[in-house]
């Protein structure tokens, strides 16, 4: 179950984290797009170029000491098909690196439209009698406010040796995510009766160790929320976005853990792609050795709290 | 404000419709394919094609008898960035034949990354020193259970000559967005929570016509609801999808209008784009006659129920 592989990575390499592939124009630095501009012109393809140098670059620095990757969707696509293009590259690439790869586009859509979207990234789109397989990747987000529609068409592909995960929104690591998700109902509120949902949705999609197909994101900013959800759903793995840049920090994280370190993964993007930013002298010529070091840190940071068994 | 341009080019054409553009190769027929394998092989690329040939062959024949057209992104994603670029290419032409263009892509993200999408539909992305607009059109559809932090960033574009809508999913037309939607929070339901978000965001952002330009999507399939939102949320204009295929008809959907036959738009998809599927015997020769048919039909059933004043 993919699950389980997700979970031997981590357990592999010591490091619950997950770095978030999710370039724009501020995090790269300017020699990495003078060089693409120069090849391909000041287009979008020379701006695509230019975030799969900065991707492929991290990656491969990344791939002895970072488990599994997040690619922000909603980055390329701004860039048109020129971005597209190259983010299928990278899901590409970083699967042959070995990583857990995760597409961060968290659609939420109903029945004939989700399951389209399940088969582009978990399948194979049958053109004239040739099978594709656009999108390369183990788990996707997804966004439940429509339901069970949304979410079904996905599940064929948690089963068996299919391998792959979906990524359940339940509690979001931004602030005002409470106006909706906090909204009380009886005697829960919405985002548990989201995760209770969750759970429900899980039924034989359990892997070996003991966590559902079926992850559930949850912001690492609240610590208090993240307690509570771990003591109640300790069948449901959490990916915890929201560290380093969204205020997010180790001694918070330790919450989504289990007694065995197991059951999460924490993800970091702006904190460690534009870790040079933090110099605001900084040029961007160390950028690459500046994001290995923020990874470093926070495997190291996180290690003071939690122990990966 | 947009929502002028929208309302007046419904009442130019008196047709409260807009159709639905989500190829999917069930209802594309299999001459429109064999031309396009012909020319691009068995591809992704010759799949996208075929997507092209489709929906301009459709926009060019609609174009003076409804007024808007709904892309549906994760079609044309699902293949891929062959599938993005047909899709840009489309939603130029759709503008092109005057067209209000909504782009149906349903995503929900925070902070700088709702930020980024919302520049690269509305504004501009800047690459070495030029200026691009990967995706032409007027709306585009956003997912609201991460509050305002996914909302905020859109509407800078929805103010003054900017000219944008974002349409806010607030009651979706599938069975089971109740499990969500419907929950039951103090004296309102989170589908009500979600459109007083929508008020509320709303400050300032009223056309002419009365309404917001912020529109919430709520389904055709429950006629209380509707009647229910109508009355209270009379500044909201609807868009209303789930007509036709999904299970909608005209006599629900005249709940979503004001006394003036305005102050919404009903969507449909495939009951139009797959109108020769109703046809067990049809090999799909006629579809281009079937789907206008049936835009004829739609146009003409609710005008039975809505006079568009």
């Amino acid at each position: 179950m993919s699950i389980d592989v997700l979970q031997k990575r981590i357990r592999k390499l010591k490091n619950p984290t997950m770095v978030g592939l999710d370039p724009t124009p501020e995090l790269i630095p300017s020699h990495v797009f003078d060089a693409a501009y120069a090849q391909y012109g000041p287009t979008l393809r020379g701006m695509a170029e230019a975030y799969k140098t900065f991707c492929i670059d991290l990656m491969d620095r990344l791939s002895d000491l970072v488990p599994a990757v997040k690619i922000q969707s909603a980055c390329f696509n701004a860039l048109g098909f020129e971005g597209v293009r190259v983010m299928q590259e990278l899901m590409v690439y970083a699967k042959e690196l070995g990583y857990y790869v995760l597409l961060d586009s968290m659609r939420g859509d109903v029945g004939n439209i989700a399951e389209i979207q399940a088969r582009s990234v978990f399948g194979q789109i049958e053109a004239g009698g040739e099978l594709f397989s656009p999108y390369t990747c183990d788990g996707i987000t997804v966004n439940g406010y429509l339901g069970s529609d949304g979410i079904t068409p996905f599940l064929p592909y948690l089963k068996d040796n299919s391998q792959k995960n979906i990524f359940l929104l339940i509690k979001t690591s931004n602030k005002s995510g409470r106006e909706v998700q906090d909204l009380i109902s009886g005697d829960r509120v919405v985002h548990t009766a989201m995760a209770d949902l969750a759970m429900r949705w899980s039924t034989g999609l359990f892997g070996k160790c003991g966590y559902s197909e079926i992850v559930a994101v949850v912001g690492a900013t609240q610590p208090a929320a993240l307690k509570a959800l771990r003591d109640k759903y300790d069948r449901l793995f959490f990916l915890v976005p929201g560290y380093g840049a969204q205020g997010g920090n180790a001694k918070n994280v330790q919450y989504a853990f289990d007694e065995f370190g197991h059951g999460a993964i924490v993800s970091a993007s702006r904190s460690i792609i534009g870790a040079w930013k933090k110099d605001p002298d900084s040029d961007g010529a160390s950028w690459l050795e500046d994001s290995v070091a923020a990874a470093e840190k926070m495997k190291k940071d996180i290690g003071k709290y939690v122990t990966v068994l």
